[in-house]
């Protein structure tokens, strides 16, 4: 043992904290409230300008005045610098901290701009928060394991390089879970990182430092990663919008992972993907770094630009009329049932999608196809938590035992020294997750067995129509967890995340609506069929507790979201579909309450 | 023991013999000649007709010839049958034989065309040959193991799927090396097949039936597959052009790859590719392939069709000229030198690329810039080994036992059984491999260390350029091999393209000029300097021998071709980088004896 976890973390704490000016501190933090969304306009720290600039709706927005000469980057960044260092207060959302970093850079960015007239980049002047993993030249990327602290990173993540050729300004680096393989975002380095809209409630992990910063607006653009649902999971605990592409659109050369090298080749990749305020945020992002010959730098991703990537218009002519938007809707894993509310949202969701008169006229009329991909869904978990053991956190161990450090609670039970698995066993995963992508591409077609092919939902039932002519989904829609925001450390299966993961489809999370009050109503099927009320399976059973017996009074306020599934590398059409969707399901939140009421 | 392997070959050739009518049988082979490539002129079996048709320049003449009604697709795939059964008669490159189904289907195509007055798709008519490997549904894709005969495909392979849709006709598949791993073509199934320009040297494997049947005009267009230069290899032993993908670009779902399923995870992912008489139709078979979607049936395929390839106009506005292209040459791996004949014809291929007078009018302007990427192109070998014994053989071995069968000559005193490698050792290769293809991307760029910047090559010695005006590489030519084409059994290090199976990066193959009498002079560096003399290693000295031991005559009138090497998954840049090398080089085939007496 090197040294004491402690006293390592205590030291990286004290660091920490110095990096934040004390001017920049606040008084007292209200322990009564739930929530403290609304803290940073309140404390007095942020003068009209500061709240403005933080407020601003999002990153294209902020872009656009940045590019026009309404707000120097100076403004910005240190608004955003000022915001973070209150989110970091109320919630422990951060890690590295480079506010003078940032500045100094911003500075400089603002005389470029002087002196040409012009943006250096896309993103010129734009504070971007990033995900603790990205090494950043100078600073830790410890990923809260103490054995990791105090070894500055040599050289930057290939992703850092290119944010900052595309005129990004970079100031802090946000929290995650111990190991990173966590739902919740405590490690014993920089403590646990709380969900600012109700401190009861995690805000997710393993972005969930991310989660948190943003949604506190002490960033307007993160950048986080995902191998379980780490973007996926923090959206959707703090009603934010996140993208996790799939592997090989958007670099992840360079990070630490926390693995070691090569094991990404044995298990799944994880990748990385912007965590917004809106849609087009998330389009933005993906489209600048596309564009940006990324290829360049980290050999796995593809040669192909943001307008080469298949879109709603690839194979037509621009003068053809738009075809309607062909979605799907997989409301069970068929391994966790959705509790109540989330099985009701996505019945809304289906609704609100063929019963368009409630919505504002359609860009593109919208066809709604049920599935049941649950056979093939249901699969995924077992593989997916056998790839993860490949190793049997054996690396993860011996980083902790290093320094002495213990598990966080949530990992308690959960992880454990294992035999690490043969390479026959390996390889047999590596081929079942082949066999399962292969299969997966039935999802899409008409004719691939997992369509519901009912008259309601509008498809030809029973007639065959020739292969050419076989209807496709643009994309499909289902939960994004089987139950709402969880208090922190109960999270239980991955699977409804995961699986897009192990299948590597790009997969996004749109915020629908907040649990209501009325959303507390509902059980589990009663009837006289017992294979439907009889939990499915060990997972099952925990997962009808967290409804059944929990005080569903926590549940109210957080919000509630749905996933959208696209094939593989298809982003740019999963960016296109999530506009779509996202306009096309607002009458939810609008008239939730009245919605729900009417159930 | 199911069954001795030798009563299995004797029914498997049985039955490839009597899928040959009689009608098209020769009457005697002269053994007498060491080429047969005139034999199908003289043989008689063929009428004007049939010769025709078969010595139609390439696929793309013949596409053309059969969507405007000049051949049916009866006559072009009856001649090339015929054909293709005097190319086995002759080089024994045959396995599989299905003339009937394919006249069967040329007739039904035939049908199709006369109702609707148009072809099916861009291969409308087409015979296509298949390497071995592929699964054709009622036939062995055996791989010239006994344990695997008579063991009849029940599915066709994603890439014969998408070939038929296209309108293409097979008719056969051609033969392979035992275990694939050889670099000749020889099995105990099927026995060997010869080079039919020169029957005492080899054609190359592991696609080597192909090669030999292409190179007989027995086929058109063949696919081939390549993990350590299988396409690319006989292509240069058959002068013909051979282009092997990046992994993700051409289905190669549902094949019979010899290994364990999962195990290309573990090492390197093999691909398909062309072989074909022009780099059009390398190119035209990569395109059809590309814009049908096949990311549909095969979930490690891209979504990205030809147009939306990285391309030379790539990021220029079609009114910008054609900016010139930038071409490295490497001229050795560093590994083993090549011999006085290869040395000779990469210097040839610089200077006519520099010295443009004698070419035709170029399309464009072509710059050269000689490389050294020896110390990354050097290391490439060793890993290439090592990730291909992950599995010790044990599968290769357990299938050939099963029927007794031995090991062929060549690989005898190479392969053996030996314990499979431990998943950190596994995983430790799998990572070195990500780290040298993160290596290899500085090879493109004026900055990363590979390019020999002298006044001769034309880049800016020195001056370091700012990043966004450096200059980038569009490709860059090498040797095939450090030899000539070699007599059966001789093939050593495959490190010239292995390296490319390791990096992932696409590589094709362009045939410049036959071996010339004049080629046989020349001697290894032979001056003071011992480092330059003494062979570099094991696999140098053997290389060394194959000329200072061989007698020259052998390689006289044989082709001489080179390989180029395009960014990763930028097959079109390759192919049309190819088309404008093809036109450049060939003052080097028409004054191959002028040029090589001058030197």
């Amino acid at each position: 043992m090197t040294r004491d976890w402690r006293s390592i973390a205590e030291q990286k704490q004290r660091e920490r904290e110095s990096r934040i000016p004390p001017a920049w501190r606040l008084d007292r933090i209200d322990q009564s409230s739930k929530s403290v969304l609304s803290v940073p306009r309140q404390c007095g720290l942020l003068d009209e300008n500061e709240l403005r600039i933080t407020e601003e709706p999002d990153a294209t927005a902020l872009l656009r005045k940045l590019a026009d000469g309404t707000y120097t980057s100076l403004d910005v960044v240190t608004a955003f610098c000022k915001r973070a260092a209150i989110a970091q207060q109320l919630t422990n959302c951060l890690t590295e901290i480079f506010f003078h970093d940032a500045i100094k850079r911003a500075k400089y960015l603002d005389e470029a701009f002087l002196r040409t007239g012009k943006p250096i980049g896309p993103l010129h002047g734009l504070p971007i928060s990033l995900k603790d993993v990205f090494n950043v030249k100078g600073y830790d990327a410890s990923i809260g394991i103490a054995s990791l602290c105090f070894k500055p990173a040599t050289a930057n993540s290939a992703l850092v390089e290119q944010l900052l050729s595309l005129g990004a300004v970079l100031y802090v680096k946000t929290n995650v879970p111990q190991t990173l393989m966590a739902l919740d975002s405590h490690n014993n380095v920089f403590g646990r990182t709380l969900n600012p809209a109700n401190r009861l409630l995690t805000p997710g992990g393993s972005s969930g430092g991310e989660g948190a910063l943003i949604a506190l607006r002490g960033s307007v653009l993160g950048i986080g990663t995902d191998v379980g649902g780490s973007i996926r999971i923090p959206a959707m605990c703090n009603g934010l919008f996140g993208v996790k592409p799939s592997h090989g659109r958007v670099p992840y050369a360079g990070l630490e992972g926390g693995g070691l090298p090569g094991n990404n080749r044995l298990t799944m990749e994880a990748t990385a993907g912007p965590i917004a305020h809106s849609i087009r945020d998330c389009h933005m992002l993906l489209r600048v770094v596309s564009d940006s010959a990324p290829w360049a730098s980290d050999p796995d991703v593809l040669p192909q630009g943001w307008e080469g990537q298949v879109s709603l218009q690839s194979g037509r002519l621009v003068q053809q009329p738009a075809r309607p938007l062909l979605v799907g809707v997989a409301k069970s894993d068929g391994y966790a049932v959705p509790h109540p509310p989330i099985a009701r949202l996505m019945d809304e969701v289906m609704r609100v999608l063929q019963d368009r008169s409630a919505s504002p006229p359609p860009a593109v009329e919208i066809q709604v196809v049920e599935l049941d991909i649950s056979p093939l869904w249901s699969r995924c978990l077992k593989l997916f938590n056998a790839l993860q053991s490949t190793e049997g956190a054996n690396h993860a161990f011996d980083l902790l035992e290093d320094t002495g450090e213990p598990l966080s609670p949530w990992l308690q039970g959960r992880l454990r020294r294992r035999p690490q698995k043969s390479l026959d066993a390996s390889r047999a995963l590596l081929a079942q997750k082949s066999e399962l992508q292969a299969l997966a591409l039935s999802i899409w077609s008409e004719d691939g067995g997992y369509w519901r092919t009912t008259k309601q939902t509008g498809t030809q039932g029973g007639t065959r129509s020739p292969r050419h002519q076989r209807r496709r989904l643009d994309v499909f829609l289902c939960p994004v967890a089987p139950h709402p925001v969880l208090p922190v450390d109960r999270w239980n299966t991955v699977n409804y995340t995961g699986a897009f993961n192990l299948l590597d489809l790009p997969a996004g999370v749109l915020p629908v609506r907040p649990f209501a009050a009325a959303d507390k109503a509902g059980e589990f099927p009663d009837d006289d069929d017992a294979a439907t009320t009889a939990p499915l399976n060990g997972w099952d059973r925990v997962n009808r507790e967290l409804w059944t017996r929990a005080d569903r009074d926590v549940y109210v306020g957080s919000s509630l979201g749905v996933q959208v599934v696209a094939p593989r590398l298809q982003e740019r059409k999963l960016l296109e579909c999530m506009a779509l969707l996202e306009v096309a399901l607002r009458p939810l939140a609008a008239g939730s309450e009245r919605r729900v009421s009417r159930l």
